[in-house]
């Protein structure tokens, strides 16, 4: 198999129906993809789910099972996350050969991506949808908008395999490629974005800003700001180390420019 | 739905999975396909098949039963039959895109598009697949490529609406690129990121973390941050009114949260 597709992996969160993730590791073999992450999944092993992977059991046997999505995406550099086209705060949007096309790219660099399948019935929640640099929506019927779930793997492992298919058969496209892996590889993770977050909402905490009981979308908006921005792992300490001396100028225990304000 | 994607029909022959006729019908009609033909199903109609098209049963209901290949063409100008790539006879072979675009441009030309898909475990035999002016592939693993029936038709058929939107009035690129437009006419403009910066600077420099004997390249590495973001208004509002609340805080000026740690 390709080094470029083992890079990216499918997220399936709070699967209900097993059948689906049989039928979504089927898919992802067929494609060429192999590594398949669950997300507190409602009934796996099953029994169904190996009956619909028709021999797609090697992925169902390798795919790791973990309780949260922050577990999920360890280690990502992109996520993406499959979303309906109307939520009321507008994100950065893909469409699923866009998707396609950023994950090779970022594989081929060196990243690591996931792609972010929801609920079968719900979706994803705003909250997880807040975790992904972007959403990625299937072009639908407006009057019948619902995939089932192993159709939008499907159709989104498809557009992978050619997006693969076509960068591995254009050099000049490779060696671009390789020429961002260095601007790319040491890009911040998916959980040092989420440590972040949360220390740059304690802060924010802190300082006033931000008011527990009526946060309104003030942490949204930031991560949009962050998450689009592909912080780098220099770029990270940057801002980590603003948030630790801001919440020690604020107790007091900063040196002379902090102190003489005071 | 439209007229253009009314002129595609479906052709299922001989299925055995009434389970595979519903996903189909469901993968159909989320793509705005609506015309099934079912030559020969060994069980239909089945609760099965309405299971497993999760409201699109007036696809099912809809759906042409017929007894041989032959009827279900009756009409037709563009046949493509889908087709496993080792066929030892040659015949003009489309990949799922070429194979969408031909069918629109079919379609708008007023003419009447099948697209044949075969036995779940034999395919088309040659003598079917010699019925088809174009065979049509869809790239999958060499190790593992027969996709499930149902996903095959969800391939195709989401090429088909990616073909249609392209040749229509784009209505999700329009809509896509209203979504960033919220977010981008409203950007900061180069002289609210300099005062932006220059405030960024004050507060380093009051916290401790800019040393100005020594800055090193903080500033510029900040800058190529914030830089390549494309920070909107609001954004750069939130980012100074975080500054000016440090500010506060740090002095001691704060309200409850900052004044309970000094």
């Amino acid at each position: 198999m390709s080094a470029l597709l083992d890079k990216i992996r499918v997220v399936l969160v709070g699967t209900s129906h097993p059948g689906n993730i049989g039928g979504a590791a089927r898919a992802m073999k067929n494609m060429g993809l192999s590594r398949l992450v669950l997300v507190a999944p409602e009934d796996f092993p099953s029994g169904e789910a190996v009956a619909r992977a028709s021999g797609a059991t090697d992925v169902l046997d390798a795919a790791q099972v973990v309780d949260s999505l922050e577990e999920a995406l360890v280690g990502c550099t992109l996520v993406v996350g499959t979303s309906a086209r109307d939520r009321r705060i507008p994100w950065p949007l893909l469409d699923p050969r866009e998707c396609a096309v950023a994950s090779c790219e970022q594989a081929a660099a060196g990243g690591e991506v996931a792609l972010v399948f929801g609920r079968e019935y719900a979706g994803l929640t705003n909250e997880e949808l807040q975790r992904c640099q972007y959403h990625v929506h299937i072009p639908s019927n407006p009057e019948f908008s619902s995939l089932n779930l192993a159709a939008a793997v499907q159709v989104l492992a498809y557009e992978v395999r050619m997006a693969w298919l076509t960068a591995s058969s254009l050099p000049t496209k490779v060696e671009k490629l390789e020429s961002t892996a260095m601007l790319n590889a040491q890009a911040a993770t998916a959980d040092e974005l989420e440590s972040f977050y949360g220390h740059l909402r304690r802060v924010l905490v802190m300082i006033g800003f931000l008011d527990p009981q009526k946060p309104r979308h003030l942490m949204t908006r930031l991560r949009r700001l962050y998450g689009r921005s592909a912080v780098s792992k220099l770029e990270m300490n940057i801002l980590r180390g603003i948030l630790t001396e801001t919440e020690k100028a604020v107790r007091g225990e900063s040196h002379k420019q902090g102190k003489s304000d005071v």
